[in-house]
C-alpha cells in the first residue's frame, strides 16, 4: 500500500463506548447538565476521537502553514501580488505574522512548508522546503495539477503530521498560505457540495464587486473545462448532481458510520481545482486522523482541504474540531457538509491558522474539564438532577 | 467624597487620540485590512481605555468570583436548594469547579467574595470575606437590600478590584455564584432596559415551563411592588418607560459622550432588585475602570451589573468587554443596551466566570498583535492598499 492507502487505512472511526462515557462523565460534573454548551459536545467529541474518556489533553498544539502559488492567479482573481506568498513566509519565519502572535498566545510551534511556492526558498529554521511544482496550473483552463502532484502534496501533509506528532504534539492546527487559494477553495466546495459558485465565492482578503463577479466566472468556468459536477442553476455541470462526495463518493454521514473507499474520483477533483495546499492540509487531517490526534481546521482553506479528507477517508471527520468560521461564504458551506460547528465566529477572513489558533485554549479548556473538575458526589454539591 | 463617588470620578471615557492612532496601527499591519474582524475592534477599544497605543496587554488576569443568596429563592424560581451556593464556594476553593479549570487553562488567578452567602464561611486561602448580609430580602416582597447595603456592596467591589491591580493584575474576569440570581439579573434588565419580563428571563441552570412562567411573574411583581419602570405590555409599571437608564438618568450613547451623575435612581433599583453579588460586580467594574484596566464581562449576571455600573458611570463601560454571550436571553438585551459585542457564543449557561475566562486568551491574542506584528514596510511585504 502507499503512504495515503495506509493512512486511510488506519483512521477509526469516533468510539462508541469512549463516547457514552464521555457524555455520561459530563452529566456528574459540578455543573448543570448541558451548562457548556457546545463545549460539551467538543470534549465528548474528542473522547470519541481517542477512543479514550476523558480523552488526552489536546496540548501542546503545532500550527502547519502551507504555502503555495496558484496559476489562477494570472487571471485576476485577486489585487494582492502573487509574491506576497513568498514575502508572507518570510514573514512567518521571521516571527512577524498574526499567526506568530497568536501561536506565541496559546503556546502552539509554528513550522512552515513550502508545497508549492512560485520561488526558490532558501532554508531556514521552522521551514521544511517539500516543493512540488511552482505553483499549481492554471485551473480555469485545465488541471491545476497531475495526480501524481496532488498525491505528493497529500503525502506531505500526513508526513508533517507526522513529524509533528513524534516531536510531541498532541493537536494539529491547520494553516495555510497562497495568494488567490480562495478561488481553489470555492471550486472544491462547489465540486464536494454541488453548490453554485455564486453561493460559496468570496472576497477572500478583500476584492471588490467587479473582481468577486470575476472570480466567480473563473470558478465556473474551473468547473466546467475540467468536467466537474457543479449545481443546479448554475448553467454548467450535471442538472441535480450533488457534487463530488455527493454524487461519486457518498457523504459520510452524520455518524460517520458509511465506509468510504480510496476516493479517486475525489483525487481527481482535487488535481483539477485544488491547490497544493490543500492537498497537503487534507493530507495532514487524515495524518492526524490516523495518529488520534485532534486536528483543529481553520477556516475556508481548511474546510475546502477537509471535504477532500473525508471524501477519501469519511472518518478523518471524527478527528476534526472546526476552529472558527471565516467571513468566506463558501467556509459555512463546507462546514455544513461536514457536520462541523465551529467554536470561533469572528468575522475573521485572514488564514494563516489564525481562527485555528484561537481555537485552541477553547478545545483545551473543554477537556480539562473532564479531567479536573468534581463530581456532585466528591465535592458533595446537591445536584437537583439526580 | 465617598469611595463610589471618588470612583466614579475617576473613570475616563475612551481616548480619542489613542482610539484614531490604534487603528492607524491596524491597517499599517501585515493582513488585509479588517481581516481580524472584531478582534481589531477589541484593540482598539482597550487602546482607548488605556489612553495610549498600543494598550498594555491584559494579563495576567484575576477572576472574582462574588458569592450571594436571595431571598426570592423562597418563591420557587429554581429547583437548585439554597445551599448549593455555600457548597459551590467549597468547591472554588477546592479547586474543583469549571471555573477554577478554566481560570487554569488562562493563566488566571481565583478569588472568591463572599459579599452575602446565607452561612458563615470558614477563612481560607483564596475567600475574602466582605459579607454584607445573610442574603438579600425577597424583592418579590419589597426591596432586596437598603441602600446602605448596596452601597457597601459596591465598595466592596471596588476594593476589590483595587486589590487584585495591587497585586499584579491587569485584567480583571467577573464572576458569580448565588442560587436564584439569574432572577434578580431579569429584573435588573427590564429596570435598565425598560424590557418585558416574558422576553428577558430564562431558563437560568435548567428551570422547567411552569418554574419559568413562575420566575417571569416574580420578576414582574418585583417591578410592580418596589415602583419600578417597567416595559409597555408587561401590565404593570409605567406604559412607554424606557426603564431606568433611559427614563431616569438617560442612556449611555454609542461614544458614551454623556456624562453621567451619580445616579441615585440606578442605586434605588439596584437596592430594589438587585443581588449582592450584583452589586459588588458593578462595583468591581467601577473599580477597574478608575484604574483604567479592562473588565472582561462573563455572563447576563455580569451584564445586568454593567448595566448599574453604566447608570452610575457611562464611561465604564468603555472599559469594558462582553466575553460571552449567555443562553440566557436577558444578557443579549443588556449586551445590546450596552453596544457591547461577545468574543464567545457557545450556548454557556453556568456563570462563576466562566464565559470571561474563557475570552481572555482572544483578548490577548487581539492586543498581542498590536505589538508583535510587522508592518508592511517592517516587513517588506507588498500592500496592495496602500
Amino acid at each position: 500500500m502507499t503512504i495515503l492507502e495506509q493512512t486511510v487505512a488506519a483512521i477509526r472511526p469516533a468510539d462508541p463506548v469512549a463516547l457514552a462515557e464521555a457524555r455520561a462523565h459530563q452529566d456528574r460534573l459540578t455543573k448543570p447538565r448541558g451548562a457548556l454548551g457546545a463545549l460539551e459536545e467538543v470534549a465528548v467529541r474528542l473522547a470519541g476521537a481517542a477512543a479514550v474518556s476523558p480523552p488526552p489533553l489536546p496540548a501542546p498544539a503545532a500550527l502547519a502553514i502551507f504555502a503555495a502559488d496558484h496559476g489562477v492567479h494570472a487571471q485576476g482573481v485577486t489585487p494582492w501580488p502573487q509574491e506576497v506568498t513568498l514575502q508572507m513566509v518570510g514573514n512567518f519565519l521571521a516571527g512577524g505574522a498574526v499567526a506568530n502572535a497568536f501561536a506565541a498566545q496559546v503556546g502552539a510551534s509554528v513550522t512552515v512548508v513550502d508545497v508549492g511556492v512560485a520561488a526558490d526558498l532558501a532554508p531556514a529554521p521552522g521551514l521544511t522546503i517539500s516543493k512540488i511544482a511552482y505553483g499549481t496550473a492554471d485551473l480555469s483552463i485545465g488541471p491545476a495539477m497531475t495526480a501524481e502532484q496532488a498525491v505528493a502534496a497529500l503525502e506531505t501533509g500526513i508526513a508533517v503530521a507526522r513529524e509533528l506528532v513524534d516531536r510531541g504534539a498532541r493537536c494539529l492546527i491547520t494553516g495555510d498560505m497562497g495568494i488567490a487559494n480562495t478561488t481553489a477553495s470555492a471550486a472544491l466546495i462547489c465540486a464536494f457540495t454541488g453548490k453554485d459558485a455564486a453561493g460559496v465565492t468570496g472576497r477572500g482578503t478583500g476584492v471588490d464587486d467587479e473582481t468577486l463577479a470575476r472570480k466567480v466566472e473563473i470558478v465556473r468556468r474551473a468547473l466546467r473545462v475540467n468536467g466537474l459536477a457543479s449545481a443546479p442553476g448554475s448553467g454548467s455541470g450535471t442538472p441535480g448532481s450533488g457534487g463530488v462526495s455527493g454524487g461519486r463518493t457518498g457523504t459520510p454521514g452524520p455518524d460517520g458510520v458509511r465506509e468510504g473507499d480510496p476516493g479517486a474520483s475525489a483525487l481527481e477533483t482535487l488535481a483539477a481545482v485544488g491547490g497544493l495546499e490543500h492537498a497537503a492540509i487534507a493530507g495532514f487531517i487524515l495524518g492526524g486522523a490516523a495518529l488520534k490526534v485532534p486536528v483543529i481546521l481553520d477556516g475556508v482553506i481548511a474546510g475546502s482541504a477537509a471535504l477532500v479528507a473525508a471524501a477519501l477517508a469519511p472518518h478523518a471527520v471524527d478527528h476534526c474540531v472546526a476552529g472558527h468560521r471565516s467571513a468566506e461564504p463558501g467556509h459555512a458551506a463546507a462546514l455544513d457538509h461536514l457536520g462541523l460547528r465551529p467554536l470561533v465566529d469572528l468575522e475573521l477572513r485572514l488564514g494563516e491558522g489564525t481562527g485555528g489558533l484561537l481555537a485552541h485554549p477553547l478545545v483545551c479548556a473543554a477537556v480539562r474539564v473532564m479531567h479536573e473538575v468534581a463530581t456532585f458526589d466528591s465535592a458533595g454539591v446537591t445536584d437537583k438532577e439526580a
